[in-house]
């Protein structure tokens, strides 16, 4: 088989590339190893960044998430029984989230693919990027039983942190960055309303607990659990009485509960692989980086690496023009390390670390009090989490235009 | 020797209450174990907060400070060859910091007290604070060779980290809250004029360096070294070079080189003594809070201490208003763990951490390039380094007022 772009991965970071070629006219195939259902069934992310949001509009991919997403303004955060809204378009001129499941933006991403696009074949496991540093790099992979070669002129790898695309940029080319954290997120998917109109951010000297939901009837609710915990070890009664106790205020109130539809256990981690390019292999989301879901931004720095991609190769394949490619890693990764020091200070702000002495303890408090009280402080926060632009330009001045 | 106010201490938080005593028409004593050349020439902080200077000015001791001491209005951060200013005024609705050593502060507030202040002993050895928790509270000192009491309704401890009055609180009833780093601050005095006209803030790979000044001539620098560093491990000529390296922009220019005067090597440690009072005994600057000298911090917690301690006793002893004596822990410490927070940000952003991975390498540089292109975020640091306000209301506010 022979296209232009060879997609390695269709969750949304290559489901949207996808998409953005096909509306550029520039031919695909994406190869995902998993099964429709099951793409379109795993839970993820649930926060689109204001510009993630724009980006699917402009794909054509926004009119369901519009419809039923979760326009949120702000977001709580829970500390000594004490409660604190920051408050999004006040501080950044405008900006919200939309709370809008990844698997709703795969669903959406999969029905444009199948209504018009090129080629999308799940099963189909990709085993090797070849010559990648060539101008006919080739991926090897095998379909119903089958082992087949896909000939392209670019390789696009988004097929996470355990797919093959990373492996084919030599060792001696790459450089890791990585960190792991001595806790992990319990999850819990339950058919009950959400207690809260917008996502909750408690520190408890328990550990950290996030209410989040899906929908006005489904609520995403977290809990902070040591790294070796199995969802099995607990009971749907254990998980409301310690997320109850976790996210209580001294105004009271109680979580409304209902049946726990779905656990897991989400293992915390930053990694960062530099360079994001090999030649005309080009690393996009979580093959390249992965950041602890504390700020929200897996997903999101997803769709900023694939629309800076798609830009930047319809440039060089259109009008030959290499610019973008040249400097695809360069920009995605300043947003990239933008969105792992972000995630790293909500995630140590927040979580209880089993080493922390009670000096750290005491820093977590005051950095929540300057939050609190600093708008200066609470505008970093914001603009970091409804996002920084997508290209470099906006990157370096850093989110919210500055008054004149 | 009976009293109203017994100081422990002639640090600048000693000196400073004395005077604000004084010209509240409260009695006070100071006992300063050192003599007074030794305070006056002792090398200290020098960066002076707008609050803290406009508190010197209203006890009457800012006309010097006013004449000699220079107002910096930004800093300058350095990393990876390049510069980036912190503008104050602009960032914080005209606030700026006064270059002032401290030992100037000391000479005029003992200037002052000599003028027709109450007694000022130097050579006078605190040996213990007895019966804090009584009306009648008392010191034991040391002074020309003879043990003596000095009686008095309350005692101020301002003996700093080393001295005794913390120990009278009982440990059962103290919290303590300790941090140490894993390297030091190879200080040096040098007659040369600043090679910049502000201070320089360097992240290097081989580590910190700050170029700071005294007066137009005379350069005060810095370079993180290993813990256990003795300054006399140190030539000249490998400390201007070590400067030289670090110091470093991609525009070139290499530092004005003179006599170094002294050097000093200070290690780095954060601490904090909860509570701040224990009946009739208050502790005040370093005797109850230690910050690494990053963030300049220190002095200003000080003169924020007394300030509020000042005006607690002149409402009690006067008017027998008990509020601010009562408030006085709570209240100080609200500031002092932002400044903790401060101070602990600003050192883990430009130190080199032997213990650093690659992956913190990056966050210091994401953190550095946060600052350079979001204005909150640069909000944040200016409102940070130029002062909280040392009443509450105002800490609860937070620093700069918000915009309505």
């Amino acid at each position: 088989m022979r296209t232009t772009v060879a997609i390695i991965g269709a969750g949304p970071a290559g489901l949207l590339l996808a998409r953005l070629l096909d509306a550029a006219g520039i031919e695909s195939v994406v190869l995902e190893s998993h099964d429709r259902a099951y793409v379109e069934r795993r839970q993820r992310a649930g926060i689109l960044e204001h510009g993630t949001a724009d980006a699917l509009r402009a794909a054509g991919a926004g009119a369901r998430m519009d419809r039923e997403g979760l326009r949120h303004t702000g977001i709580e955060l829970r500390f000594e029984g004490r409660r604190h809204r920051v408050d999004f378009p006040s501080l950044t001129g405008g900006r919200s989230v939309t709370v809008y499941a990844q698997t709703e933006v795969c669903k959406d991403l999969i029905a444009l693919r199948f209504r018009g696009g090129g080629p999308l074949l799940f099963g189909a496991e990709a085993l090797a990027v070849e010559d990648a540093d060539t101008d006919a790099p080739r991926v090897r992979y095998r379909h119903e039983g089958r082992e087949s070669v896909l000939h392209c002129a670019y390789v696009a790898g988004c097929d996470g942190y355990w797919g093959v695309s990373r492996a084919a940029v030599p060792a001696a080319l790459s450089r890791t960055y990585e960190r792991r954290y001595p806790y992990a997120w319990l999850g819990v998917l339950a058919d009950a309303p959400p207690s809260h109109d917008e996502l909750v951010y408690a520190r408890h000297d328990r550990g950290f607990a996030l209410l989040s939901m899906r929908s006005p009837t489904v609520s995403r609710l977290y809990l902070q659990v040591p790294e070796s915990t199995r969802a099995a070890d607990w009971s749907e009664r254990a998980i409301w009485d310690e997320l109850d106790l976790r996210l209580a205020t001294d105004d009271g109130g109680r979580l409304a509960r209902g049946p726990i539809t779905a656990t897991s256990v989400t293992p915390m981690r930053s990694h960062v692989h530099e360079p994001m390019r090999h030649g005309r292999l080009f690393l996009a989301g979580d093959a390249a980086h992965i950041v602890p879901p504390t700020g929200a931004k897996g997903l999101n720095l997803a769709v900023g690496d694939v629309v800076t991609l798609a830009r930047a190769l319809v440039a060089h394949h259109a009008d030959g023009d290499p610019t973008g490619l040249d400097t695809y890693s360069a920009t995605c990764l300043r947003r990239v390390w933008q969105a792992e020091r972000f995630a790293y200070a909500m995630t140590a702000m927040l979580h209880r670390d089993p080493d922390a002495t009670p000096f750290d303890d005491r820093l977590q408090l005051a950095r929540l009090d300057r939050i609190a009280t600093s708008r200066a402080a609470a505008t970093d926060l914001a603009e970091s989490y409804t996002g920084l632009p997508f290209d470099d330009e906006g990157a370096r001045k850093g989110g919210t235009p500055e008054p004149r």
